[in-house]
């Protein structure tokens, strides 16, 4: 496969609900895009027609580029001037909004939840199911418009790992206790007097996302073409235990793991360390290399270690070892708002650039 | 069964370690207790000869109690004069020095892991296997010296919580990842700049403890009398993953876990809250009542609000639910420094005191 | 000066804003109290109508009391069943509220800053300023109302450390330099993700407060009686620096005065040591004795180890040395939500009722 | 002034005490330097031998350089094949070893406190006092070697960003409040369970050497020439109190002071602003640009934010007003370990090389 030529002029984009803590990674990871250019951010009401520069209470450790602080800050709605939108709209406004921006003809990436499980919007981690993008044939959206999503971020380090392991040896059943960020919760979020020295171990919703999102994405492309795409969902058993712990940023995952077919530990390693997508074989600008890392030393991986690995985009696997209940099992991590949310999109948008989505 | 008539004068007893961390819970706990009286405080070389108040770096948020501080710090060794004994020792340095005192005829109670796993060193939480303590009666030191031991503190929650679920309904297999208070790691512990804004997903041969401890600890007393008693390991398959965050005080542990025999939410939740063991019918002074609390929070336990209940003695569920995977799952809550260790072993002393161990 | 004889049945009493963080301090305190009974709990529209018990998110390490949690949350309003009343409200809506309250006959002791600078209102720390209780009588409101306020959460410390200084040897000038905790700022109060890893150095309003509320409780009471009385501020220069750091509880001040009169490190122990007011003379319930504690430890005080002194509202001072620039430092610390919000206002209150305000 | 003109081959160095916090800042940050090449690690009798990769207990957030662990920890003595030598040495084994090696002919660049307040010793801002660097000349060690020295990572902010301040406007005092990261005090350093939820309000000796360090930095170059050369301490008075608080990297300083001659708002920060000196001249490869950022919005500078700016080399302060007490006060935000320590000690080194100090 030859690496997608890139567009001569950047191609304009526009981020929806830009102020929020993903809004913000967006931005950031957007300054310097190759093929994309900050042309439009939306915000809530008390933002409106306020340069984003001060709308934004900006919360990320580089500065905010000058040209994104220049741009006014717009309402949500279709005809803004990007035929690409992120978006890192709430759940409870995501679904409509984003439903008329793609009617309206935009091709709208999408952190949000509300339309992750829509049987014809493909849920999409770039390296593992790639294919999946077809299912967007089916949207028939007004002007070609389209709806791709990305998926939750305590998903998306997990899949990132157990994705290679379910291709070679097939999983069975998936037990998960995940440690997440508080940059997860976005802005407010969690108040601080309720994380420190503290953990929380419960997240609305998230569980239940964790669960059916996996399944979406390790399921098969079946049917005989654009109109009749679906998937269907992979039969793996999956059990989540979600908790907050006092990390600004990223996520550690304690995975156990039953297989059904019989492993090595060698062979585990090997799938995870040649693991390979479409987005390192297309050389996507976001794809990190490698995809995911695993790591020997005994206390590894770590959130303040290791999420910055590859730019945010890598996912970290240590402790990978037999379980004496389920097989197998290893600690992971994955960096929340970069691959687990903006970054991640970003990457599904190149995806689609280069498959020619936007063409 | 009639409660134990206390000492009419206090008894004198020693803490060894009394400067480390769980040294001082254990100077905190004998303030003020209605049958036992700290005389004796050990410590290491630098400590030697100096009074307690200034040798210990007290961490604790309860000013020293003053005639603690008083004490002069002595060497560890045999000859101490205090019957009952309290070792807050190393690992590395218990095994021998605790073995001595027994030989000296002390009676030892040791949060140490040195002799947990001894074939004839009963490994006590008095709730859950109080019958085990007849073991003792098999060590035949001279002068009738014993060492008696309490769990690691991430075993503690665990099979508080799990002992009645097993009694009711049979254990089959239990996974748990804990996530881990710093306060556990003694002083000085973990380094500051190694938790701040992080999680350590490793605890030096911590999961080996929780994994061989659950099971001597639910094990079932055989043999024809104290020369034949013996404990047989419960047949539970464990695995755990342990971690630590940045919490000061307070183990949180998520369990998932599969039974012999059928069983209900209710019945589960009549099992948990009907927990009473030994210490709560002889009303030892430690023992919390209740044992275990089950709280219907979505978001509990939680440290930070759960560790100080019944004194730091009650273990704290919630979240108990069904497991796609193993069949049910919940999130427990002990205070690793209180239960876990100092507290839990002077229940395990207050238990010997009442069944005439030191008459 | 003989002890107040206290009321044979407990006096009713509302704490406004009762779900709030303050507020929850509030409903924690008054559990048990000899003197008040919780009666009436009131909230914002959110909460009209529901029990207290599901209506607040309860974030104290103790749980809330059976009797505050069976309360059905009312609509702060005049005609609450309470001639007592205690404000959480927030500065926004307290001001008018607080007024329409003392109007219709209640005494309201009031946490918010609204009423704290009026001429007619005094600003109240029990130990220090007893006497300006005696402004209250030119409120003149109908019925017998009253407005009593209570310092900031910075201010309280601060005064508490400072004001037996400046009796003995006169303050000139104070620079102070607070470390302020999150419960500070209320719920949800400061993001965790702007706080992790971080201090922010600047706490919206709190300079200016610290520095007028200083003045005004170190002022002298003047005017030929009730209708002429006022209060002069104290000719002291301050200059405060605030900022907040991930502490949950406890404000830590760095302060560094210079005095009128000569002074001698000797003569400074005494005066805080020996420091007593009203409060410790009439014995009120929630009188900490003793008012300050003056520690020689070098690394003392902190807001873990010292925060929960004399049940929080005891003030700790350490460090107290010579000072370069202006003659004399010192750091103090006070434990804000309870001596520096609730437990002042309730100390307040007791003081009023001792004094017979509401006989 | 002409820049340096690099040397050709990278110049050999070794890093002293490699394994600690700071050492390892050293070896990240000479990774791909221009000039430099790291050649020599050296450690304590435990890691002697080991290859750095194993001997060293990575904390930083970038992965550790291949080509650092691959050399083996050799012990600190003279001999070793550098002729630059950065010490990152504790302070009680740092004297004396470093005056052996440049006895024997090495250039010592030392960011422990030893030799700081040597009168024949540089203690080097190099923005600030570039030409103390003259006093080396007098040092006559055997062969060309010379002691240089970095001031405490507390000193180093504060006189970044007073000295343009002081040049001119005449600083007359200094009270300076700090709030210090835990990285401050290496590995272990501070134990996590003494700073979790807490703030420590005393770091010792830090308050006297910051009092020390400023007036020397600040001092005056005398003397006719080689054989005289000797600073003369500036006459400011300066008043110091340190905290430590639960952030990873980042001091934060509160800062109030008195100038000699009048200043406005505006001149002080354009004097600020405009500051720059030889390693901006000199387009040192470590020279920030700017030397400092002044910051407009209210809440900055944050540790977490801010002191990644400029690769950790710029000084930000913000908040700068009148002070009622001394005239005016501001904040500042340096990042410890780098600007702080192992980057402002490479600076150091930088200007000597390109003054010729190694030619």
């Amino acid at each position: 496969m030859t690496p997608f030529t890139p567009p001569k002029t950047p191609i304009p984009v526009a981020v929806l609900g830009a102020t929020g803590s993903v809004g913000q990674r967006f931005v950031q990871l957007l300054d310097g895009h190759p093929w994309l250019e900050l042309a439009v951010v939306t915000g809530s009401e008390r933002s409106l027609g306020r340069p984003y520069g001060e709308a934004a209470r900006w919360i990320l450790d580089t500065p905010m580029p000058a040209a994104a602080a220049a741009l006014t800050v717009r309402e949500t709605a279709p005809g803004l001037p990007a035929p690409l939108v992120f978006s890192a709209l709430g759940g409870d406004v995501a679904g409509p909004l984003e439903r008329d921006l793609a009617q309206a003809g935009h091709l709208v990436v999408s952190n949000a939840s509300a339309h992750r499980m829509d049987a014809d919007v493909p849920l999409l981690v770039p390296e593992v199911n790639a294919d999946h993008l077809a299912l967007a044939a089916a949207q028939r959206f007004a002007a070609g418009g389209a709806i791709l999503t990305n998926p939750n971020c305590s998903t998306i380090g997990l899949v990132s790992a157990l994705a290679p392991i379910h291709r070679a040896f097939g999983l069975d059943a998936v037990l998960v206790t995940t440690l997440q960020a508080v940059s997860g919760a976005g802005l407010p979020g969690v108040a601080s007097l309720a994380i420190l020295d503290n953990v929380i171990p419960f997240i609305g919703g998230e569980e239940e996302k964790l669960e059916s999102e996996l399944r979406k994405i390790l399921g098969r492309l079946a049917g005989a073409g654009p109109d009749d795409y679906r998937v269907e969902p992979a039969s793996i058993t999956v059990s989540a235990q979600c908790t907050r712990v006092p990390v600004s940023d990223g996520h550690t995952e304690c995975v156990s793991f039953r297989l059904r077919k019989e492993a090595s530990l060698r062979g585990l390693r090997r799938a995870l360390a040649e693991h390979e997508g479409e987005p390192q074989r297309l050389r996507l600008p976001s794809a990190p290399r490698p995809a995911v890392v695993v790591l020997d030393d005994a206390d590894r991986p770590q959130p303040r270690l290791d999420r910055g690995r590859g730019g945010g985009m890598t996912t970290t696997v240590g402790r990978l070892r037999p379980c004496p209940v389920l097989g197998w099992k290893l600690v992971l991590l994955s960096h929340n708002t970069v691959r687990g949310a903006a970054g991640g999109a970003l990457l599904v948008a190149e995806l689609a650039l280069a498959r020619g989505l936007l063409s």
